[in-house]
């Protein structure tokens, strides 16, 4: 049978392609492992906003965007906690897709590219988990996961925002807009290697 | 002049030692340096709890008690950071005191000791923030800064609460007391070596 899967009528454009149907039918059959995944990435991307923080602990202007981020991250990460509590599970370990550490692998060594590489990554992942989050919205039929995840994806768009922003500020616009084409190649490259398990970002 | 500073009517037991009257003097005669440090501290108590969420990301009612600390420091830290900003100041770098380099040393390098001087020197350094910034909110003259202090110090209080029941909980009460007072005496010593700089764990 062919399932014709809902798709959001709009999207973050910095992304260079779509998420396939593979990857929504995989999500849709294996709700609880995203949903741990997924508690994993919230508790990862606090972790990015405070590492930056941590970084640049006297950059101007930056940890009064971060810390706000970080703090949302964390109440998300709480909320799919008990969410998966009272369905009986817990936050077990998952092995992790490649996602993160072959994106990780582009960011230039030497500043201020660093700099603009990392915001400019930590974009691109809320820009997919926003996308994600957004399919996976509306094609679940369940409606506490349906709700839970509305109720989260539309921070992840407001995320990328913040980090596409502070790029912006700090570099300029040819430099961010040619360097954000790069990397978005590069995102949507590393997801058409289809990872085989059901993660956020396989 | 003899001065006769102010001293709490209470203290979390666990302190080996009362702060001196050198550390009360230095502190009260540079109030933007302890001010920028203990922004800092924020900033870096609520990397200690991210950290240990990191590195047992599937510990059983671990997450649940250090991601509610984590938010709550960076809201001290956010909060510290604006009031420095209304005063004209920013986030600037300062060389950071020995104390959390010299106390980390401690923590055994296999587990679960790791695990237990891991919560129980995030707890000391709590405890000692908490007498501090008491004796900031005691005898700072200045009414914002006063009760700036008097509003973070409860929560520190609290925070080294919550680590010692995560001691207490996973480890047993002998195990806990007895390395609790190994690492009290150490928390002492370290600070019994004055550094001349005035910070908050200086
Ligand atoms: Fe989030
Ligand atoms: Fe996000
Ligand atoms: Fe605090
Ligand atoms: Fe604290």
């Amino acid at each position: 049978m062919l399932v014709d899967f809902k798709r959001p009528t709009s999207h973050i454009k910095y992304l260079s392609s779509f998420t396939s149907d593979e990857w929504i039918k995989l999500a849709l059959s294996n709700p609880i492992d995203i949903l741990i995944d997924h508690a994993h990435c919230e508790r990862k991307a606090a972790g990015v906003a405070i590492q930056l923080m941590f970084r640049y602990p006297s950059e101007p202007n930056l940890a009064e965007v971060l810390s706000p981020i970080a703090r949302e991250e964390l109440e998300h990460f709480e909320k799919i906690l008990y969410f998966l509590k009272d369905l009986g599970h817990s936050l077990e370990s998952l092995k992790p897709p490649p996602y993160g550490a072959e994106l990780s692998k582009n960011i230039r060594k030497e500043e201020p590219n660093r700099m603009l590489d990392s915001f400019l990554i930590a974009g691109l992942i809320e820009a997919r988990s926003h996308e994600r989050l957004s399919l996976l919205a509306l094609n679940y039929e369940d409606k506490s996961f349906k709700s839970l995840y509305e109720s989260l994806l539309e921070s992840e768009a407001r995320h990328f925002g913040v980090y596409w922003k502070l790029a912006q500020t700090k570099f300029s616009k040819d430099q961010t807009f040619k360097r954000l084409e790069e990397l978005s190649e590069i995102e949507s490259a590393i997801l058409a290697e289809t990872f085989i398990l059901p993660r956020v970002h396989s």
